[in-house]
């Protein structure tokens, strides 16, 4: 069975887009947001409760639309709705817009395809460069079968998360995949600054991307994405800078 | 200067021992949720404004308690509070429960700490394991001093976040500090089950943490924990899994 979510929420059309390919492999079941939980990162609900509602929005498909972040939809589907049957993979997105780079840090789709692979299910993220509701996902769609293909019921040789980004230009531009590391980037934060009706000021969130990887470097997603390559980066959950450990050794000396 | 936030909120009383640990080093500014934000992972608020709101908790210390996740609130601490002035190191903390192993990433103490690394400030989250509210913090204040002394304005070596784990025991029973890697463990969910008050089902989240690592292993945060040390895991927000990427190669030859 394969278990379909995302972070755009329950009515986006790269979910539909993600459902018609998956579809093609398997038995599929939709559990996803019921709003827009873009940024949600890692985010689970702790202190309310959740609620599942069955809907009809794919035809012949079990969804199901939760009130919860991404994260929640994939510990529901794998504790509740799936208890008795076994996830063999799980497909989050088709995130509109990037999550190459830093992004895979905030992004709700990247977090729940991160949740499944924690339960030791095998998961892929996709995002199309393009954050428009009508956005052609036509291209992301070919190359989301493609990787499927390779990777459904197959060993993944000790890595079972992919993070895989689309660029943005008509399919047949789309040069062809590049396995690569995640770039370094940050985000440039300007809020704007408002007034609201009672007079309180308010900060709202915006900002750019900024690359921090050189132009000759030519190993990571955003590179590849300025290619018109589709990336894949191999992702993990641990967060452990290893380099570092010897160089802090010292501080077990502190009493 | 010093920010100082957490994930439990400003009124928690782990926060207040963190800053009266910062306030011994530098000038100190507190901006932390106006509610309790656990388990919010690496959320940032996009969909609507943020509120900032100046607040008479610590005396002499400016203080600010903000609407949204502990992420937004270090966004707004560099981009608009200290936008004119230099962040020399983020404590978050002290939280009130563990974030060794896993749980990193679901944490809104540890997503606000990598939050500032990934602006470049030498960051370090502080977590207790004790989740009472009248929790002893005072082995966690006096491993807090030992550690951001043996680094503030110190070269951190190529590492710029410290997830730092304090056993629940009395400060004279800490054996000391071991630097390790995050363990392997994972949550094993069961979601209790109920009827709310208009007849809808509702799931709300509970669980255990299970380790993974065999009683052999002894390099990890689980380990040490369970041997009285404080935990000193080097991390970092590159989720790239390297050793996967050549395996994986094979998948450029799709087309």
């Amino acid at each position: 069975m394969i278990l379909v979510t995302n972070d755009d929420g329950i009515i986006a059309p790269g979910i539909r887009a993600l459902v018609e390919v998956a579809a093609k492999f398997d038995e599929v079941i939709v559990v996803a947001p019921d709003s827009p939980q873009s940024g949600q990162g890692h985010a689970i609900t702790l202190n309310q409760p959740l609620k599942l509602r069955k809907v009809a929005l794919f035809e012949g498909i079990d969804a199901y639309e939760c009130s919860g972040t991404p994260v929640d939809c994939v510990k529901l589907a794998k504790n509740v709705l799936c208890k008795n049957k076994t996830i063999d993979l799980c497909l989050s997105g088709i995130n509109h817009g990037a999550n190459s780079s830093v992004n895979i840090i905030y992004s709700g789709t990247m977090s729940a395809a991160m949740e499944a692979s924690i339960e030791k299910i095998p998961s892929i993220g996709f995002s199309l460069l393009d954050f428009s509701f009508d956005a052609d996902f036509t291209g992301a769609k070919y190359w989301a079968e493609k990787l499927i293909s390779a990777v459904f019921r197959k060993e993944m040789p000790g890595c079972n998360l992919l993070n895989v980004n689309i660029p943005s230009c008509s399919p047949e531009e789309i040069q062809g995949i590049k396995v690569c590391r995640q770039a370094e980037g940050t985000w440039v934060e300007e809020f704007q600054e408002g007034v609201d009706p009672r007079g309180e000021t308010y900060y709202w969130l915006t900002g750019r991307f900024v690359s921090h990887e050189s132009p000759e470097s030519i190993d990571n997603d955003i590179w590849a994405l300025s290619q018109k390559y589709v990336s894949v980066v191999p992702s993990g959950h641990d967060l452990t800078f290893y380099p570092a450990i010897p160089k802090f050794k010292h501080l077990e000396n502190l009493h």
